[in-house]
């Protein structure tokens, strides 16, 4: 998988590579980083489209230089290619609607906005002809106000509040995912209060997890989704001992008047590049479905096979493209709609991350570097250099919270000194506050440098936090070659505002 | 360290007890975890000195029931019973006063904001006789705008602006602690430039660090902060091969004539019980302190011996009080300056989280719950009760980001059902979104049911993100038995507060 690069250097080459690391490996790298040819190439997978380096070696997005996009907006400085995002999810829709054509007719694909949700991305999703995910009230509230259709908005949550019900049933809002039979079971009775119907699937565990790191996981069973597949040994909310609650969510579905059950769902993990997992999880998936027809006479409409599709953060990530995952699901689900008998249920999917995530990236403006002398695995002493950014934790908290790999280059220039193991880390204070973990840079990086992290479009912005008081980044899109700020940056006044004090003296 | 309990009942029993554990433990629950005689007992060193039960069993804050708190301001809802905050600043002013009052004339307590500073806990630390710790400009402008006399804050951060290092320089803030020889010579520079001197402390890190999660302990030698006592192998900050850090950066502080060089500080990690590490951090320094003193003929005035003084999550954490901390710090410090004929250098200390932690409480609503199959140790099946809230890793990082123990007690009612292994869950789209990981909880609590998480006071607030669109929750603080809000309820208004978007039509 592995790809041309922009540069005319060397690769920063990937596990796939044969290519022997260069001279000037550290001890302290991980195996999977060999130190670079040249610290300053572009592996294409990591970049949004537009990002090159010019003739100077500046980086540049759409033909906007770095070190322009940090003067006029600032630093940190989350960059989208509104183009690159338009092309991913184009990808998407093109790469399902081929693939399932001849089988259901095509597929829809629902951009999940707990990515990397806003008033722009949500209509760029819209316009592409994408639906939206959305997870919670507020959620739901910024994808109507973008204009996006009710009927093509799904609202996910494990508890979702009965206002934020009441919202989704009322809006029109086209389906409402429900993974306990005690929601169901609440939803069911606030829509005939309502006089409303609810538009349900229910978010089923097959019990296929992707593998990923834990806290990413969602398809365990020991989790707080879906309803099991697998039979119960009993529980608080009523089921039958020895059926499973999916079987009884679909009974008790099919039962409420106020409900219409318009299908099943499932979601096996994050960060996955393999198809074989989203197949599994089909197959098992539409098993299921020809028990429902079998006891109930009913073959359910829908099928959303979740999101989950991953991206490329390091060289060695090479994730494949959506057309190819395409191609295996609808051989997937052709066999096992033949297998069972059953006519091909319309087939929809939630990528979030895969549109996002490459699209953006982070320019960060490094200020403080130091080399730390540590303890090499070997006994020796090995230098580890230290590339503190004026962002951090609070911009991009994924490094912490799942110890996530990035990387880094040098973005204003194409420093040519030695590229040493480094680890940039943020201006919080809290030693886990690391921005890349591990990467060669140019030694001579200093103060005033700008860096740029790719593929940080998404579970960024949205989870960004104003830790130590940080106000949080701008956001600007380019396209057509001009950038825009879509949301601007955050002040210290902003942080001040909810405080309620008569003493405050500037009340 | 057991304390006794606020209620009559049985005892929420920690590893310190000889208790058996009482029937129905689950095969699930973590060994720490036993199995409470009572679910609804309140062990006194985990919850706020106001919290108790009433005569109808519902947890009160300074006598309010917490359906009031839940019906006034809605929930999640972080309540903070300002006079237990205040109690708590007291005691270690008091506590580290009276130990070094005949060493250094006492000590000096710098509340940690980064653990919870508002306009309100910041001038209830100074009206306590606290100083104010600060780790941004954000930070400081927060304690400048409370009132907080400029002299008493301090400015950390390993990272710092020009902007913040000029603000603190202009505002007059006593003490920026340094933690770089870059920065130093950034700072003395820029000092220079406004003709104006910085008064500075710089960070060491004397190889001591807690036995704590590796995330959160912050004075390993691979780390981003502080200057090694060690000497280094050489590096690009310029300092000579064989020569620490720490001494090349006391030699340009003592040189440059922009820099009033005021002391060192040291900081040794998060959420330590006892005295032991801060002893042999403060002797290693001192003895550095002693070379200072031989090589250029200084005493330095003052020693800060960072924070990290840890709290009571579960009842199985049993921190020391103030008082004895102090003590066994105050010998270590007597014992070092006797054996180097130092003169003890004024001690100061940052406390955050063992004021601000133990004086919150989350009020949460309960939701869904479901009652889930999960495969035990011993091979059979066991079943997990999941209980969704309102809120999660929004408003509570920890658990997710460090993978944080807490407890949860029904608030509403304290139910008599049989206790079950629970796990309370929030509400984010994500799996990892867990607000206490294993508590066993009356197998009644139910849709519409309150859970009080105790010890949320710190880095909860100033952590709290808006995943999935989430508004943060109000701040309550209680004091004289009145509920009053602090921090105002976030809005999906004020999520929307930063977009820019022409095609918005209500703007």
């Amino acid at each position: 998988m592995s790809e041309p690069d922009k540069t005319t250097g060397p690769a920063v080459v990937g596990k796939e590579s044969a290519q022997p690391p260069a001279a000037g490996a550290s001890l302290l790298a991980p195996d999977w980083l060999p130190a670079p040819g040249d610290a300053n190439a572009l592996t294409d997978r990591l970049w949004a489209a537009g990002v090159a380096r010019d003739g100077a070696g500046q980086l540049t997005v759409q033909g906007i230089p770095a070190a322009e996009l940090a003067e006029t907006f600032g630093t940190p400085l989350l960059v989208v290619d509104e183009d690159d995002f338009r092309a991913r999810a184009r990808a998407f829709k093109s790469g399902f609607e081929a693939a399932f054509a001849d089988l259901c007719g095509g597929a829809d694909v629902y951009f999940a906005g707990k990515s990397f949700l806003t008033l722009s991305t949500a209509r760029w999703a819209a316009e592409e002809g994408l639906r939206v995910d959305t997870a919670s009230g507020g959620e739901l509230a910024i994808a109507l106000r973008a204009g996006v259709d009710p009927a093509h908005i799904g609202l996910h949550g494990n508890n979702k509040s009965d206002a934020e019900m009441l919202d989704a049933l009322t809006q029109g809002v086209g389906r409402i995912i429900v993974d306990s039979v005690d929601e169901l079971r609440h939803l069911a009775e606030l829509a005939a209060q309502h006089g409303l119907t609810a538009p349900v699937m229910l978010r089923l565990t097959p019990g296929v997890h992707a593998h990923t790191h834990e806290f990413i996981a969602t398809a365990h069973e020991d989790q707080k989704f879906g309803l099991s597949l697998a039979p119960a040994t009993g529980d608080d909310d009523g089921n039958v001992t020895g059926r499973s609650p999916a079987s009884v969510a679909v009974e008790a579905a099919l039962a409420a008047e106020s409900v219409e059950l318009i299908g099943v769902h499932c979601h096996i993990g994050s960060q996955i590049f393999e198809a074989d997992g989203f197949a599994l999880a089909a197959q098992r998936v539409l098993a299921f479905l020809a028990e429902v027809r079998d006891a109930h006479g009913v073959e359910l409409a829908e099928l959303d096979l979740g999101g989950g599709h991953g991206i490329a953060y390091t060289a060695v990530d090479a994730p494949r493209p959506p057309a190819q995952i395409a191609a295996a699901l609808a051989e997937a689900v052709r066999a096992a709609t033949a297998e069972h008998g059953l006519a091909c249920p319309r087939i929809s999917i939630e990528p979030g991350r895969a549109i996002a995530g490459p699209a953006g990236l982070t320019l960060y403006t490094v200020g403080v570097t130091k080399t730390v002398d540590v303890d090499a695995p070997d006994g020796t002493t090995a230098a580890r250099r230290y590339v503190a950014v004026d962002g951090g934790m609070s911009d991009n908290p994924r490094p912490v919270l799942y110890d996530a790999d990035y990387t880094a280059v040098c973005a204003n220039r194409a420093p040519q000194a030695t590229p040493v193991l480094s680890r940039v880390v943020g201006k919080h204070c809290e030693s886990g506050d690391i921005v890349v973990k591990d990467v060669y840079l140019p030694s001579d990086v200093a103060r005033g440098d700008l860096l740029a992290v790719p593929a940080t479009g998404a579970y960024t912005h949205v989870m960004g936090s104003n830790y130590n008081a940080l106000p949080r980044p701008a956001v600007v899109a380019v396209t057509g070659g001009a950038a825009r700020t879509i949301i601007r940056r955050e002040t210290v006044a902003d942080l001040l505002d909810r405080e309620v004090d008569p003493q405050d003296p500037a009340r």
